[in-house]
């Protein structure tokens, strides 16, 4: 008899955005015309043209197909050497941080390795997230059996739930009890929030003192533009050897449906075995990457190569510029509506501080129905975000305006 | 203390691939005049130019990106339906097959699903391999602790391993023993066997029998010539209930670089949870590719969408003639040179029996360092692969020619 994982079985409901969806679709069926003008401010997509940069090197390599001189069949597992090193000389050696170009791991999606990275890390791990927090580093946890079943109100048992809050900015405090894997994002999905250089210190000393693991996904690393904020985890010393950090080219170079990302594995990150002896991490991942992934597709690497031209550098600022005005123009509509509102400063999400009264899934339905416009609704993020809903600044500048000027209208 | 996964340190050195590439790149290193006529017959990668079918799809899909109203993100996680409708009725139902469209999820290579499907079996499964075999089912396997250490000759404890010689054609029997998970590879990598309908249907009785589950890889499906041997493991009745089976298009589109390839998971396939009850698999492969995968780039799967157009099919059908008229060069070469020879016929690959008393890479390096060929030693794919190499028919025919020649002029 073959088994299953029991673990999916722990988990609830439908991942959050193909919920969404359906009950879009529903509302779609059921008013065809209100359908027509429905805007999409829910699930975090791009919608501006890729830039220009990219499609030309990606033409380009395309074109290198066509004869078998140039023919370019699997490359190197964890990505081309050029690419691995337009990454760590641009994102991290070029702002001061020590990454060589293979610690960096190209990759097809920062979800994929938030996910995968569990594969190297043991079943024992006392796993620390936010809440709320973006759902897949949740739902991967149970799916590998690292946590207990759900209470009535979500939350998994074996997991610890760090409560991110106006109170607190949204940005956690270390926990005052020991975690061995920490989980932060930052600038933050879904509050938008982005943490200071002393914020992001207390847990690189804290990861460091307790000899614990921070995940640091910093996809949206591209719209922060207050000064002195990290833009990189291997900013704050020490972090070297505590931290792993995720980025995207989705939510800069608008690569959702083009496909690529990577993962900074430092050499000096020592996790340890069962027996209680220090290991490299960074061996175990090459091996993961090299035994279960076969590479992001050559065009695809050529495009995201393309990004860190000096042209593709001034267009991705320029579709930063872009969702960050919209950004602007939703949180200042969200406000004249009187609603409280949160983040989109330094993220592409409005976090927003649902009427007194009103639940994050009533406030989704109430926007849908009557504003037609989709939204996320906060619960969906985790039990501490109940009583907020997301709004996602990736849109057409006409959109942003006219959500500014629906929420307005809106009747609570 | 943040702890890492012990079951990464039972790993035997290196993937197969990157050892030979490392034992290349030492002799190319010492010898470069030698390295000038090196020829690659090692890793199974295709050399020919991409289908023009494909490329012109693929720069089509890349303009779409360059307007917002054409402009293409997130797509659906487990492949846009058109692509997952072309799949399931050209590659199945037209071959009389039932296969649902939302019974096909694409994703980014076969080596990746191969590994990501333990993601959703049990721990508890007894598991079955045949010896030699594909590298990856085993250490997946050894990664998701499912296996117990590897002993001197390299076989991890608690897998099941079955023998494939000469005296069964290179396809395994079902075993006496019951075992809940069998990986099944036709056409073989890597010695090229392909199951006959009769060897296929008594696994699929083995299965149904002791509700097993197949795990049926034929990535190489486009390579079987001979009439009568099946394509899918869904022509034999009963595989609805008891078998996956995971395609690819590298080796018929020559995606190896482009990456895309698909798997099927029947929604009547039930395994059983720990509790003894019968449940579907698919809901949570479906689970599994919505929270942990991002789906496919787009302008990757429009490109395997035109595999199947008119011109895609005859396009894909004279690649296939190309490496298999290589793969006849290359038997006759080596039968010439007075090896015993097998596969190359429904197969990209040639295993072929090293000389009396030459182990596998005795005659890795013989080839090497003689005849300046890169081939694959059999013991590389388990420890009744020794006495036997495999050479790919990937390549040039000018290549497969000189191959050939000079296998016939090498000294044992």
């Amino acid at each position: 008899m073959a088994f299953l994982n029991d673990n999916y079985l722990k988990l609830k409901a439908g991942y959050l955005f193909p919920e969404i969806g359906r009950r879009v679709k529903a509302f779609c069926d059921a008013n065809p015309e209100s359908a027509q003008r429905l805007i999409r401010c829910g699930i975090g997509d791009v919608t501006e043209p890729l830039p220009p940069a990219a499609l030309a090197a990606m033409h380009c390599a395309l074109d290198e197909m066509i004869t078998r001189e140039t023919f370019k069949g699997y490359g190197p597992e964890q990505g081309y050497e050029w690419l691995r090193h337009a990454i760590a000389q641009n994102d991290f050696r070029d702002r001061g941080c020590e990454v060589a170009d293979d610690e960096v791991f190209v990759s097809d999606g920062s979800k994929c390795d938030c996910g995968n990275i569990l594969d190297i890390l043991g079943p024992q791990n006392k796993i620390a997230i936010s809440d709320p927090v973006y759902p897949v580093y949740v739902d991967t946890n149970v799916m590998a059996g690292h946590t207990g079943s759900a209470n009535a109100a979500g939350a998994y048992a074996r997991l610890v739930y760090l409560p991110c809050k106006a109170g607190n900015a949204f940005i956690p405090e270390p926990p005052k009890r020991h975690v061995d894997v920490i989980y932060l994002c930052s600038p933050n999905n879904p509050t938008g929030a982005a943490a200071t250089r002393e914020q992001l210190e207390a847990w690189v000393n804290c990861a460091l003192e307790h000899k614990s693991l921070i995940l640091f996904d910093a996809a949206y690393e591209a719209y922060i533009t207050e000064p002195g904020l990290p833009h990189s985890i291997y900013e704050i010393p020490g972090a070297r050897e505590c931290a792993i950090e995720f980025r995207s080219f989705s939510k800069n170079g608008g690569f959702t449906g083009v496909r690529c990302a990577f993962t900074v594995v430092p050499k000096t990150l020592l996790l340890v075995t069962k027996g209680g002896e220090t290991q490299p991490l960074h061996p175990l991942w090459l091996r993961r990457m090299t035994t279960k992934f076969n590479g992001v597709s050559y065009v695809v690497q050529r495009g995201a190569e393309a990004l860190y031209s000096a042209e593709g550098k001034a267009q991705i600022a320029g579709l930063i510029r872009h969702y960050l005005g919209n950004a602007a123009v939703l949180r200042d509509g969200a406000k004249r509506a009187g609603l409280k509102v949160f983040g989109g400063v330094n993220a592409p999400y409005i976090w927003v501080r649902t009427p007194k009264g009103v639940t994050s899934w009533q406030a989704f339905d109430q926007i849908l129905n009557a504003a037609n416009v989709v939204i996320t609704p906060g619960s969906g993020f985790g039990s501490k975000g109940e009583g907020y809903f997301r709004i996602s600044a990736f849109n057409s500048r006409a959109n942003a305006e006219e959500v500014a000027r629906r929420l307005q209208e809106l009747k609570w």
